[in-house]
């Protein structure tokens, strides 16, 4: 048994790679171990992702929904933090290859999470945009405010509809978000800034393949998101899959076509193990295969959390649990106290999902949640979801602000953040584009 | 004269480049001028500079300090902005040629601001960093975060040295502001983000050619500002000038050198008259020489505004006024009613700068102030200083964003926005330098 008194450097050395839901709680449950705790991320923040597509559609700041690691972890004597890109594991000699060097670990801990999954349509991968980093909801609203300022210039109908379809692929909570954002910003805040928009041209769709959105929770949930959106002008199509998509049409698996510029993909994510783990425990949607307690199979010191770990000991999850930022909360914090278990030669407990809920904001005014049994929506269930998604956001400072821009926008209807901040702005139009130009400002 | 009552497109078009000050002030001041406004911008945004300094610094975030053009203006009927490139201007055929096509103008006024001026030295330009712009300060933050983080993997003290030593040209309040705010991240932040760092290898320098700091300020504002920096730790270094600098090692004309990877540059600014302007009524600093209505020598329907504008009408400065947000401002509304006046036929009135005052923090609880007459310091010029920011900053969502950074951070003496955004942010230290890495944790 190793004793807590040891000078932290002899102490075992448990290196966690990636500072997500997992990775943080984790590295906070080992706060009083008796262990060197290493955090490595290619981003020196923690990304509040639930938020995301509010950065997207210019509703909150992007520093909003990021805490600094290192502010994190201030207060922990036992916590370093390496900004670092993992480049493999060499799990006989318990060596991790970064672009920093190479880090000897005791204990591994792969929180990797999951990355946009395409389902390896090139096609699609190429033209579509996913939402699962800052600076990609970043460029989303970039690239959305552009499609306005170029649609200004343009008189010609079929060179308008295109930039004025917004798209978004997966009836899931991030897609009815999104889908709800954008209808929104097109009811109060576009005929405010573009009074000389057609914005009857604008159409926002959701489309799913399955037969109805927000699949994991009960039908009458998924019914009034329906309606909600639908109220909104969200056009929903269900039952539908995207077939094809080459910059400009899409192309269902109904044979309809959808002429757009903007293609949001959030139909689905899968985790990006790292290399040097053994292809035969890794699944084709990237996750990997663990035991009861997170343990890598095949291993005794490498454990996977969050996202990546397919975790199948649970009989009512027999496909492994979703792949939502509360289990990796409470995968992180349960290895944590089997690593001190372990260390203490205690048993280790196998992990448990506790399902505290689920709900999606639709609107204004507009959400469904549930939890324990219990089915909210509307106001009700809005104010709920605002409640949750403060007091799970990281620090005081970001709270606030997500508070002021919430509080601020209910009762002027304003998003204060559309700017786009980019190098070279204002190259809107590609030359070729210019010929099409009939804005009544331009001389003709 | 012109009827208010005929068709906005009918009336005279005012083509105003540019939404800095100078600019948005106009455009606000033709509210009711039987015009129609045409506002253009590389940008979509209206960037508030002086605050600039504190998203470098990690202090804000770059949402707060930027509104959108169109939320300002969007209760202005007579107002339209495109986001164009200005390519030149055709003053014979009235007619300013743009990215997005030709537009044509009755009146064309020139609000271009200025950006840095590295006075013709290519090399200390090429890897000087200048802070005029949104993406700069973002930059800079990015940057001055990659440092820390690199630092933190080097043992070597000479590698070191050059990360840590952070040098700003121009003891104006720009410099005055950084260095500050540079030596209060030291001082706070950086203890608890980066234990292991040496600190004491941080030095943080403000270099000045002139013989004081805030060389527009009294004598007794510049000697209270020189005894803040050094009380916060800042070596200022008065009556020397950059000589030379290659990236890595700076010269002064002193022969002394300093190794430094972080060369801010805050010497000084020029105008950048747009193609098209004869040359010889644009000065060496870039500035285009103006009457004392703002109109363009040998010109009579192109004015010219802000930093960008030479007037010389004004005896109590020979020398032109100069390049502050106050006269930018002052200029751009009484150009909006000098224009109005010329439209009624009545005479246009000459433009002369009401001083209101300079000021200039330094750090928490410590700035100086200058106002008609009165001169503070310390803890209530800082009051003041953050009030008269507050209140000139665009809108209430950005006022009560900002107030609160400001609250929280006195308290905590946090910063909340140090975060780095940049694709590829881990890729931190270059494949050459891996040599020197004796991070502890690294393996040899």
């Amino acid at each position: 048994m190793i004793q807590p008194n040891i000078p932290e450097t002899d102490r075992p050395r448990v290196v966690i790679v990636g500072g997500g839901f997992a990775g943080i709680n984790l590295a906070k449950a080992l706060k009083h171990a008796p262990v060197q705790v290493v955090l490595l991320d290619r981003n020196n923040y923690h990304l509040f992702q639930p938020l995301l597509y509010q950065v997207a559609t210019a509703g909150l700041e992007p520093d909003s929904i990021a805490f600094p690691l290192r502010g994190i972890f201030k207060r922990q004597k036992n916590f370093h933090f390496r900004m670092a890109e993992v480049k493999s594991v060499n799990s006989a000699d318990n060596i991790l290859h970064t672009n920093i060097g190479d880090i000897k670990y005791q204990y591994l801990v792969i929180a990797t999470g999951s990355n946009t999954n395409f389902f390896g349509n090139k096609v699609i991968e190429e033209h579509a945009i996913g939402m699962k980093s800052l600076i990609e909801a970043v460029q989303i609203r970039n690239y959305v405010l552009k499609q306005f300022e170029e649609s200004l210039l343009m008189n010609d109908e079929s060179a308008i509809r295109p930039k004025l379809n917004f798209v978004m692929v997966g009836g899931g909570p991030t897609g009815v978000e999104l889908a709800g954002a954008f209808a929104e910003l097109r009811k109060y805040i576009l005929p405010k800034d573009y009074p000389e928009l057609p914005l009857h041209l604008m159409n926002i769709y959701l489309i799913e393949a399955g037969p109805k959105v927000l699949a994991s929770m009960s039908e009458k949930s998924s019914q009034k998101t329906l309606e909600g959106l639908e109220f909104l002008g969200v056009k929903v199509l269900t039952g539908v899959a995207v077939k094809d998509y080459d910059g400009h049409t899409l192309t269902l698996s109904n044979g309809d076509t959808i002429v757009t510029q903007s293609l949001l993909w959030s139909a689905g994510v899968k985790g990006f193990p790292i290399k040097g783990i053994p292809e035969d425990i890794t699944l084709p949607n990237g996750r990997v295969i663990v035991d009861g307690v997170n343990r890598m199979q095949g291993s005794s010191n490498i454990f996977v959390i969050g996202d990546i770990a397919q975790q199948v000991t649970d009989e009512r999850f027999p496909k492994g649990y979703p792949m939502v930022a509360q289990v990796a909360m409470q995968q992180g914090k349960q290895l944590g106290k089997n690593i001190a278990n372990e260390l203490k030669g205690k048993p280790l407990q196998p992990f448990k999902y506790t399902d505290l809920g689920s709900m999606a904001t639709i609107g204004r005014n507009r959400a469904v949640a549930e939890f324990s049994g219990i089915r909210l929506s509307g106001y009700i269930a809005w104010i709920a979801w605002m409640i949750v998604h403060l007091l799970n956001l990281m620090g005081f400072r970001n709270k606030l602000v997500v508070f002021i821009n919430w509080f601020y926008r209910y009762f002027t209807y304003d998003r204060g953040t559309r700017i786009i901040i980019k190098r070279g702005a204002a190259n809107i139009v590609k030359l070729g584009q210019t010929v099409n130009q009939t804005d009544p400002l331009i001389v003709p």
